[in-house]
């Protein structure tokens, strides 16, 4: 849903994705659940283009509660542009779209706090090679 | 879905987070879509536990279709556990459900392809610092 009102915002609503048969998918979404809220709450998501080529955006999006200010949940997603008449073979943006990705990136300012994380525990917690056997 | 059979697998399923007023919480999400399926293709899922300690699990999944050797998804996750009756506080495992994670751990032999990504763009790629205007 997030992601539909970014497609809205570069020019690839539903109406453009139908008309252009372009669409986009997500090669890879990282997801940090940060704070619960009560269901029905009023959310409201910033996003912003962290990098892009040709046919790939990197998306970055955080999620916050009403006026909160610490967000509720952070994601960042890699994007594929594909050519949906065409077996979704992966194609390069058409001019304006790619020119509203590059005025996103280029208005990205704020800083990606959740973006770029690995999961893992720190070391000390128990691993196969600390748990298997000797 | 995948993360409820995992549950039911260490002895948390539906019934026992009840009783016991406990449940795992996801923290953060990682997932590769790696090929796509057509609708209504059965699908299996492989999982593995990566890492664990005294709360949380770092817990690997791999999804396949039909009798397909190459994932179609993958998907890390670190969960953590929560005691559902106390404002959802995080909560030690209990021996018997920690004893599962541990056999799952030391029976973590594959190896985890899809874990400790980074999502990014090769450099090289426009990003805010390259597309500013001087």
């Amino acid at each position: 849903l997030a992601t539909d009102a970014f497609m809205d915002r570069i020019g690839l609503d539903d109406a453009a994705r139908t008309s252009r048969g372009r669409s986009l998918f997500t090669l890879e979404a990282h997801i940090n659940y940060l704070h619960e809220i009560k269901e029905g709450t009023a959310v409201r998501v910033e996003a912003s283009v962290l990098a892009f080529d040709a046919k790939r955006v990197h998306l970055y999006m955080e999620m916050f509660a009403d006026e909160g200010t610490e967000p509720i949940a952070a994601s960042e997603q890699m994007l594929l542009h594909v050519d949906t008449t065409n077996g979704a073979k992966s194609a390069v943006f058409d001019a304006d779209i790619a020119g509203r990705i590059e005025a996103m990136c280029r208005d990205a300012s704020k800083e990606a706090r959740y973006a770029g994380r690995v999961i893992g525990l720190p070391s000390g917690s128990r691993t196969p090679a600390a748990t298997k056997p000797a």
